[in-house]
């Protein structure tokens, strides 16, 4: 049986009847650059997240960067140890001094570890709350302990997921998103978007997309040049709409992963957190302790992929950590990962068909004899 | 009659019969990101540029700062001053410190400033060199006066643009091309291309435009996420066999306008330059002393738009201008610049229209009394 880690190009065949059309329109007429389709994803999303304002850009990690132009100079930002390796990067681009904070057994960032306490010289304090895997996380206890805190949310992995049934992207000061393909609202390339119900920050992120100026005379602002493609912000219109759909899918499959993997081998599934709603399972994610045999195992036996979301620790690259602060659960987890196969066209038959292959990997004793 | 500033969507109907197919193919399997469209394309622009390495990123403006990235931190960097806002803001970025030189009078930067001297504290030399409105530089000149400095070339507004023969893009030790819809070879969105024969250099490259790693397990650069999309590389393979015929198309059109208007008024139109083969036009750019006057003149009578590119020398401007030196020419031609209408879909009964409107302004004392 054939089994795909994930089929992004199922998704365009699901809307391709009646995008084809308007993409047709679009190729022949333009523009192309920050048109009418830009705008009304913009305007999409600004509803789906409860937010006044919305700016597409051209990747998740710009959008990540010139958020934290944003912020104040002298504040200290707190990032989670398990986080994607652009949320510390694009911090050090842009001169934003971090700390590393741990995840909780959610894998989300520990709204108890001291490290989000830490403020820059003016007090100025800064958290980024990192919805991991599809799952929203406990961004109310952190708004709650640090009301004077800016949080920015980045919403890469969890598009749609949601708390008491309101979307991530409008808790914090400011939310970004990668709407890069494989990601739950995804784009046929590179994009990303920024909300905000802040104005002025509104203000200086459509100006920072497109070179610090809003008249090409005054440049105000050190800005970029970031756009989210007319092209892609037209697919991404018609995908929109079938996401809650999709992750309802993933949910299934994962409901049948919990259920026949639980108790298996040394396998940690991913837990339900009691501050959020259920996952979208951008990722479904286990831990076992051999993760290498157990990839090799089931690569090689039955041709099932799986990937590692993500190999270190941020704490552990040398280039983004100047302090080397100890991150146990991060570190721990980083060794331990691996990312089931999980989508929206995935089969009931298909989701067995690797339960089973686990199963076999666990009733040899977990060795890969292959 | 109905005048186009520039007609991008016209390419798309062009070459849409032979493209389409493919391009749904692309959305119905993907893969999305970094393909072999991207990869095909990139070996077409080695061929196009006799260099041996290219590597397809975002933006042009992701292209130059990836580029300066591969510089010695301590050089010294010679921009000239009527390039575009990006040429200067993305060495800000990756804090290359620069000096502005000025232009000569076809725009390009003049081998004989001064400037073009300074070195970094280690002799650490760079020059830019920015093939202006479509008309490659006097690179050779540059290359002989200053034989141990590195030069970076900026194509961005001349893809196609030739000297003794030879495409611009492999004179510089790393050459940068901005794919943005209006260039001579466009993308449906944004798009850039660096290309270089040195080897170091294109792996640098190839790792700053994911992340800074090879497996991500090393970080190895302050990198970034920068990539071209498969779907753009794969219209800008179409669209790149056509560009010979569509430069052939404007530099009819150029004739016509250079033909038609010498003479008339104080208007100053471009002219070829000993050191390079014709324009390409990306831009058709004349000098009126009193421009607004002239822009409102065929806008308003003839509906004839017309651009500025640009409206400040990159000296004029407060964020990037540390130095505030004076470049003469470069701040005369911002204030008297125009660019005409020009595209490889214009009619010479559409320049002709526009000739004719020109003169009507001239003949009424170039006096907008509309």
């Amino acid at each position: 049986m054939q089994v795909l880690f994930n089929d992004v190009a199922a998704q365009w065949r699901e809307i391709e009847q009646e995008a084809l059309p308007e993409m047709l329109s679009l190729l022949r007429e333009g523009p192309y650059i920050l048109g009418r389709n830009v705008e009304h994803l913009e305007r999409l999303f600004t509803v789906h997240t409860w937010t006044a304002h919305a700016i597409g850009v051209a990747s998740g990690t710009d959008a990540l960067r010139l958020a934290y132009q944003c912020l104040n100079p002298d504040t200290q930002m707190a990032i989670q140890a398990n986080a994607h390796v652009s949320d510390a990067l694009s911090a050090l681009h842009v001169c934003v001094p971090y700390v590393f904070a741990d995840c909780d057994e959610y894998y989300n960032i520990d709204p108890q570890d001291e490290m989000l306490c830490c403020q820059g010289s003016n007090g100025n304090h800064t958290i980024l709350v990192v919805h991991m895997y599809g799952q929203a996380a406990d961004i109310l206890s952190i708004r709650q302990r640090y009301p004077e805190a800016m949080i920015i949310e980045d919403c890469s992995q969890a598009y749609g997921a949601t708390i008491n049934g309101k979307p991530v992207g409008g808790f914090g000061d400011i939310a970004v998103f990668s709407l890069y393909p494989t990601k739950n609202l995804g784009a046929i390339g590179d994009g990303g978007m920024i909300v905000t119900s802040i104005p002025e920050y509104a203000d200086m992120l459509r100006q920072l997309r497109e070179y610090g100026t809003k008249d090409k005379m005054e440049y105000n602002y050190l800005g970029w040049n970031s756009r989210l493609d007319e092209l892609q912000a037209l697919i991404l219109r018609h995908k929109m709409d079938r996401v809650p759909i999709w992750i309802a899918r993933k949910r299934e499959i994962a409901r049948l992963y919990n259920e026949q993997l639980a108790g298996v081998g040394d396998l940690v599934l991913p837990k339900k957190p009691p501050y959020a709603d259920e996952s979208t399972y951008h990722i479904y994610p286990v831990r076992t302790k051999n993760r290498k045999d157990f990839r090799d195992f089931l690569k090689r036996r039955y041709c099932i992929p799986t990937l590692i979301h993500y190999p270190m620790a941020l704490n552990q690259i040398e280039m983004l950590s100047a302090s080397r602060r100890k991150c146990p659960r991060a570190e721990e987890y980083a060794k331990k990962i691996v990312s089931l196969p999980i989508h929206p066209f995935m089969t009931p038959e298909q989701a067995k068909y690797i339960c089973d292959a686990i199963k076999d990997y666990f009733s040899t004793g977990g060795r890969n004899d292959t």
